[in-house]
């Protein structure tokens, strides 16, 4: 286990009703003034954001609003709200809605108090300084970006979408999460987040640091809730048991509760932010395509951790010599480790496409022809020649697991 | 699942040296004079507190010092330490050590603003208000104190153990933990450690409230990993890794990572407080010889949720039906729930024993006539002739559990 810090000062208010403390925690966390950032109909059509605005009211706290965030949130829209920022002069930002409305405001509270550009943050070419603090009201399960300090936003001019990480200062306050909300949301976008919040866990689950058992177990634990749940949500959408149990999985999934003392692997997010800056897809459908794939071709070439979760999580039984340690999948025969492995990408394969009806190739993703050349040209320019992590992948490598999600 | 708030803001820095931040860690929370708690020799011995000092000088901090806590930490040495902090002036306590060490800062933090007696805050008769920010260097895993708001002080007059909570002001700012440190710890200290946070893991675990499948699953990955690296450390005390595994498990086994939402069952520590209380024995081998007793009057009076641990944690494989369904032992037929809760009840009793070396009986504490009860009477005077929780437990009730606990 490597040394590290867990830092996650967030104050998460999960449950029934709870929107209706916005305004106290608006104050409790120092604000005067807000910007209430969010997207699209819903959070009107629900009466979500009048309920919030009258929060604030109450709260005696002055607000100007930033609607109409789009997922894969843009940079003109960042640029809309410093504009806000400069005339409103708030000193807190409020986001209502999902992962796009919450990095939008973070990315907002990280360029207002920046003389640059604040694109500048996301090319490498200054680094987040001071910081209005943001308060979240969650919309989405899985948008992870409530308890992180990470935001992606993309840039259509340069076709890049890029990610900023300050683990302290882009940190929401609080994060206020009904999980009432997450009620009327489509099955479409409901299973992109469920599919998303897997993928988080997978990727701090693939890692070579040795003797993390304590991450690993509480991962496994996380997935297979997750895998649980996840069928209640589809078949019934206003089950709340299942909505809790999925939206706080969401936020764990992503704020390093399972991912301490220990190397990452990021590569299929970052193969995956490729598609969705070329095609525009949802991001957690973008990633059932990629995910599986990425596997598969880990379940060849590094097999050991893909195993260890095929058999824990996915029910692959390991067919083994009687004197094996079936708890270190290290020192399994490597035809076993691969064969288990196998099994498990492609028992997660069929779990996306038959229980959460995602896509699960680029042609269900309605991509027939997608241009692979261009997503991993783009994909190593932004990356690097070589991207480390569990399996260091160079351009040939990533093309044979863009190729691999060519197949149903 | 309950409404819940979730708010763990101490920065934990955990891993290999991280003691020699403890200076700035403290300039960063807003010290500028410091107590410094400890307890007997080894922090001396080791060098730790030399080294802890120099962090403090290399800060320009003054300090001073209340060494001499011992295990169930007493009144006497709290109010030494509020006449200590009534001359010295501190604005930052610095607990080095284990539980008992930061239960004694966190109570002189809490007294230092409170013009009557501290105690009052522990019998219900006043409140703790404005506290001194405590930071930790943990020496001892499975305090969980590092991480928790709460704190337990022995009275020896009254012979009362109780406990405060303040889940905002006692909670620890920074809590450094370096495997390492532990390293030197006694077999005994270790194992008690680890029956201890496994009590604590159990104790939320035990609980009606439906559909915590994700509270469940982490806590259940919590346990396995525990069984899993608590043979190695008691095999050979210097392994780090199975060290630092087993140090992160006890404080998140403490800080409300796996009870959210939920309502918890602390029956069998009020159990074990009493035996603690009179006979002053070590808390986590108190623990060891109540929680197999408890959970075995569970397996008998309400076995489900024994029953779920049993088939998912200690491997007892579930003799059902072909259409029940495996994952809701409430569906079981209740002869199936018992069976399996038993013998995971006496599968853990014989882990104790067989992996940890620790007592399992009365006799095997050193008790082979205990005063059941007297222990029982305190017990009810301190919580009420009938204590809620998982399932509720009259003098009746505790009798029959603390009789269980006379078998080895």
């Amino acid at each position: 286990m490597n040394n590290f810090t867990f830092y996650s000062p967030t104050e998460f208010c999960f449950g029934r009703g709870r929107e209706q403390e916005v305004g106290q925690l608006c104050v409790k966390y120092g604000a005067h003034r807000v910007m209430i950032v969010y997207g699209g109909g819903s959070v009107v059509r629900s009466g979500l954001l009048e309920r919030v605005k009258a929060a604030l009211d109450a709260a005696s706290l002055p607000y100007c609003e930033l609607g109409g965030v789009r997922p894969n949130p843009t940079v003109p829209k960042v640029y809309e709200g410093l504009d806000l920022a400069r005339t409103f002069k708030p000193d807190f930002m409020l986001a209502v809605g999902g992962g796009s409305v919450i990095d939008t405001a973070k990315t907002i509270a990280a360029g207002s108090y920046y003389e640059g550009d604040f694109w500048d943050f996301f090319i490498g070419k200054a680094k987040v300084g001071t910081c209005l603090p943001v308060g979240v009201v969650l919309t989405i399960p899985a948008a992870g970006s409530e308890g992180s300090g990470n935001a992606v936003i993309t840039n259509e001019k340069t076709l890049q979408k890029l990610g900023i990480r300050q683990p302290m200062l882009l940190r929401p306050k609080f994060a206020v999460m009904n999980p009432e909300l997450t009620m009327t949301l489509p099955e479409w976008q409901t299973a992109s987040g469920i599919s998303d919040m897997m993928a988080h866990i997978m990727e701090r689950y693939l890692t070579n640091t040795p003797d993390v058992q304590i991450g690993d177990r509480m991962a496994e634990g996380m997935l297979l809730a997750i895998m649980e749940e996840a069928p209640k949500v589809i078949a019934n959408p206003r089950d709340y048991e299942a909505r809790a149990n999925i939206m706080w999985c969401g936020t764990i999934a992503h704020n390093d509760t399972c991912s301490l003392g220990r190397q990452e692997d990021w590569n299929s997010h970052a193969m995956e932010h490729e598609i969705s800056a070329e095609y525009d897809v949802t991001h957690g459908a973008g990633l059932a395509v990629i995910f599986p794939a990425f596997l598969q071709y880990m379940a060849f070439v590094h097999p050991h951790k893909v195993a260890q979760l095929a058999m824990r999580v996915l029910g692959i039984q390991p067919n083994l010599p009687t004197d094996a340690d079936i708890n270190n999948t290290n020192t399994w025969p490597i035809a076993e480790q691969q064969r288990v492995a196998m099994a498990g990408a492609l028992k997660l394969k069929s779990w996306f496409h038959d229980v959460l009806h995602m896509p699960v190739s680029f042609a269900q993703l309605g991509i027939p022809q997608p241009n692979l050349e261009l997503l991993n040209e783009r994909l190593h320019q932004n990356k690097g020649a070589v991207m480390p992590g569990y399996f260091p992948l160079d351009a040939e490598t990533t093309m044979k697991i863009y190729k691999l999600a060519l197949n149903d």
